[in-house]
C-alpha cells in the first residue's frame, strides 16, 4: 500500500456493450499494481459523487467482476447531468474527504469537459489530483482517437441488423420489400454507416445510408429506394435518428404529433416518417425498424477487438495516472501498417471538451447516398469477422 | 438413381434465422439417400412453381449450401400468397412435367393448408404425391407439436435484447428510465414471453409483457409501470405488436395517424402509444424501441439447439416421404425425462392448417401481467445458455 491515495470511478453519458469491459480495465490494473489503497466507484456519475453515493470496488469478488465485465449497461450508473460551477466544491470536499488522488471518468466529451474542470478546480485548491478519462461512445465521434470504444461492438450490431433485415425482405419479395431502419447517432452517423459492412454487391441491403452529415433531399431518397426496389425487388435503407432535412425536420411535420406536459413536441422519427412516405408512393408495405437501445446493449454481437480494446484504455488510464498524467483522455492510435493494430496513447482534454468528430467528407459518397471503400475499409478490422452471404441459385 | 422420382422444396411465409437450417436439412438428407434424381426448389413458394421459377438445388456447391444453411432469410425466397382453387390444376402440371413425387414445404398453419390441399387434388388427380411440411415459425403457435423450430433463436434475440435494454434503462436513471419493446406474434404472445428468460429477481426487466391472449387494461398498465419505476427507478415492458385492448385497438386511438391510397389506415404501434402516455403521466423520458424484423434474422442470437432441431425436422421430411408418409407434418415431441430432449413425430397436415395455438392459461399470470415459471421451464431449453446478471455492489 502505497502514498498514491484512493482512486475513484466513473461512468457517463449513453451506455456501449464493452462500458463495464472498461471498468473492468480500470479496476483489475489498478488491483495488479498494488499502489492505491481503495478502489470507489460512484453510482450514476457526478450525481453520486455529490450525494456520496459511492461503493468499494476493491470488495468485489472476481467472480463478480468478470461477470460484470460482460454485461450490457453501466455497471456504475451512468448520468447526464452537466457539472454545475456550484458542484465543483463539493466534489472536492468529498475527494479530499476520501482522500481521493486519481479520478477515472469512462465517459464522451461531455465528461472531457467536467473531467478539465475538476482538474483546473483542484489544482486551483493545491489539490494534488490526476484526472484520465477513459473514452467511450457507440457515435464514435470523439476527437484525438481513431476510434472509440463501444464503436465496433454498436457497429457489428447494426453490420449484422442490416444483413438479417436485407435477407428477410429479399426473401419477402412483394409481401414486405421495403424496410427502413433507423439508428442511433446524436451528430454524426458513423453507426449507420456501419450498416455496409456485410454488402458484397449492389443487389445487397443497404441500398441508401443516411447520416446527419449530409441534410437529406427527400426526392432523392425516394429516386433512390424506388430504382433499388425495380432493379432488386427490394430496398434497405439505413438512416440516422437524426437525418434532417435542407430546413430542419424532415418533410411535411409541420406540427408535432404529441405535445407533452412540458410543452416538448414529438416529431415522427424519420424512418416512421419516410417509411409511410415510400409507402404512399409505391403502393406496396414499407416496414421501420428501430433497434434503440437493444443495438448498444447485445451480448451476442460485441466485437472481439472492441472488447479488448476497451480493457486497454481502462488500463491504460491507470498507468497514464501512475506516471504522472492528469488532464488527458486515453485515445487508440492506429498503425499504419497493413495489419490492422491499435495501441494507446494520450490527449488533452480541452481538445476532446464538447467537440464532435464528424464522418469526413471521403467517407461518404453523398450522390448515392452512400459511404466510400475508405470508410469501409477504415471500419472493417473494428467490427470482428462478419458472415458472407450466399451467391444466386442455379435455374433448373 | 430410382423410381423416386424428383423432389421439390419451397419456403413459405415469414422467415426465420434457421429456416434456411432446414432447408439445408431437406436437401443433404436428400442427396444422402441416393433415391431422387433431382432436388428442384421453387422461388417465392407457390409463386415460383405456378410461373416455373425454379432452381436446382442438387448443383449448387458443399460450401454455397453450408453459407447457405448459416444465412437468415429464405434462401429460396418465401411468399405470402394464398393458394387458389384455380391454381391447384396448373400446379400439378408443374409437378407431372418435371415428375416431382415429394413436395416439401417449410412453413407455418397457411402452408399446411395448402399442403393439404395440394395432397387432395393430386391423390383425386390419381397422381403419386408425397407431401410432408417441415414445421417453421419465430411464432411459436402451431398446434401438434412441442414448439416450433424457429421460435428459440427468436425467443434468444428478444431475451437478450430484453436483458441489454434492461441493462441500458437501469444504468441511465432518470435520464431515460422507462422502455417499452414491441415484439413480433400475429396472434399468439410467445415471443414477448421468452423476454423474461434472463430476469432473475423482481428488479430485473421486463416488469411487464403483454401478449395478444390477454385484452390489456391500459390503466392496470400504467399502474404497474409506475410501482417499478418507483421501487427500481426504472421499468421495462415488453408488448406484442398485436396488444390490444378489451375494445381493438389501444386507447383513444379512434383515427389512423395515416390512411394509404388503398384507404388502409396505420394506427401507432402500441409501444410508441403507451410510450407517449408514461411519458406524459410520469413526466418521464419513455423510449418505444422495435427490433421489427431483426428479432427474426439476426445470425448472432441463433440458439443452437434451434439450429439442429430446424436440420432434424428437414432431414426427418425426407425419411417420412420414403417411408411412405403423405399429408403430413414434422413435429417436435419433448422427452418427459428431466433432461431436455426432442425426438421428431408426424401429424396430419389437417390438424395443424389454419389452426393457432394461443400460450395455455398456466403460462400467464394475468394479474401481474408476466409469464408464469412453467413458461419459463418450457421456453428455457429452447434458447440456450443465456448470460448471468451480476448482483449488487458493495457500499464504501
Amino acid at each position: 500500500m502505497s502514498s498514491r491515495g484512493n482512486i475513484l470511478v466513473m461512468q457517463s453519458g449513453g451506455c456501449t456493450p464493452v462500458i463495464n469491459r472498461s471498468l473492468y480495465g480500470v479496476v483489475s490494473q489498478a488491483l495488479s499494481t498494488d499502489e492505491f489503497c481503495s478502489i470507489f466507484g460512484a453510482i450514476h456519475g457526478v450525481e453520486g459523487l455529490l450525494s456520496g453515493n459511492i461503493v468499494d470496488l476493491g470488495r468485489v469478488s472476481r467472480t463478480e467482476l468478470n461477470r460484470i465485465s460482460r454485461t450490457p449497461g453501466a455497471a456504475l450508473g451512468s448520468t447526464r447531468q452537466k457539472l454545475n460551477v456550484s458542484d465543483i466544491e463539493p466534489i472536492l470536499e468529498q475527494l479530499r474527504a476520501r482522500n481521493i488522488r486519481s479520478l477515472f471518468t469512462i465517459g464522451g466529451n461531455d465528461s472531457a469537459e467536467t473531467g478539465h474542470s475538476l482538474h483546473l478546480a483542484a489544482n486551483n485548491a493545491g489539490y494534488e489530483l490526476a484526472v484520465v478519462n477513459v473514452p467511450k461512445t457507440i457515435d464514435n465521434d470523439l476527437t484525438e482517437t481513431d476510434h472509440c470504444p463501444g464503436y465496433g461492438s454498436a457497429a457489428r450490431f447494426i453490420a449484422l441488423a442490416t444483413f438479417g433485415a436485407g435477407q428477410d425482405a429479399r426473401s419477402m419479395g412483394r409481401a414486405a420489400p421495403i424496410t427502413i431502419i433507423e439508428v442511433m447517432g446524436r451528430d454524426t452517423g458513423w453507426l449507420p454507416a456501419a450498416a455496409a459492412l456485410v454488402k458484397r454487391n449492389a443487389q445487397d441491403a443497404p441500398h441508401i445510408i443516411c447520416t446527419p452529415e449530409l441534410p437529406l433531399n427527400e426526392d432523392h431518397f425516394y429516386q433512390r429506394i424506388e430504382e433499388a426496389y425495380k432493379n432488386y425487388g427490394f430496398a434497405v435503407a439505413v438512416i440516422a435518428e437524426n437525418t434532417r432535412g435542407p430546413n430542419g425536420v424532415l418533410g411535411e411535420q409541420e406540427k408535432p404529433w404529441f405535445v407533452d406536459d412540458f410543452g416538448h413536441g414529438y416529431y415522427d422519427g424519420p424512418a416512421r416518417y419516410l417509411a409511410s412516405r415510400v409507402s404512399q408512393r409505391l403502393k406496396v408495405r414499407a416496414r421501420d425498424e428501430k433497434p434503440g437501445t437493444i443495438q448498444r446493449s447485445f451480448v451476442s454481437a460485441i466485437s472481439s477487438s472492441d472488447a479488448k480494446e476497451a480493457e486497454m484504455v481502462g488500463r491504460a488510464a491507470v498507468t497514464a495516472a501512475l506516471d504522472g498524467h492528469s488532464d488527458v483522455i486515453v485515445t487508440l492510435v492506429r498503425d499504419t501498417g497493413r495489419q490492422y493494430k491499435c495501441t494507446v496513447g494520450l490527449a488533452p482534454l480541452d481538445k476532446v471538451a464538447g467537440l464532435v468528430r464528424q464522418i469526413p467528407a471521403e467517407f461518404l459518397d453523398a450522390d448515392n447516398l452512400f459511404v466510400t471503400r475508405q470508410f469501409l475499409d477504415y471500419a472493417r478490422p473494428l467490427v470482428g469477422r462478419l458472415p458472407i452471404a450466399p451467391g444466386g441459385l442455379p435455374s433448373a
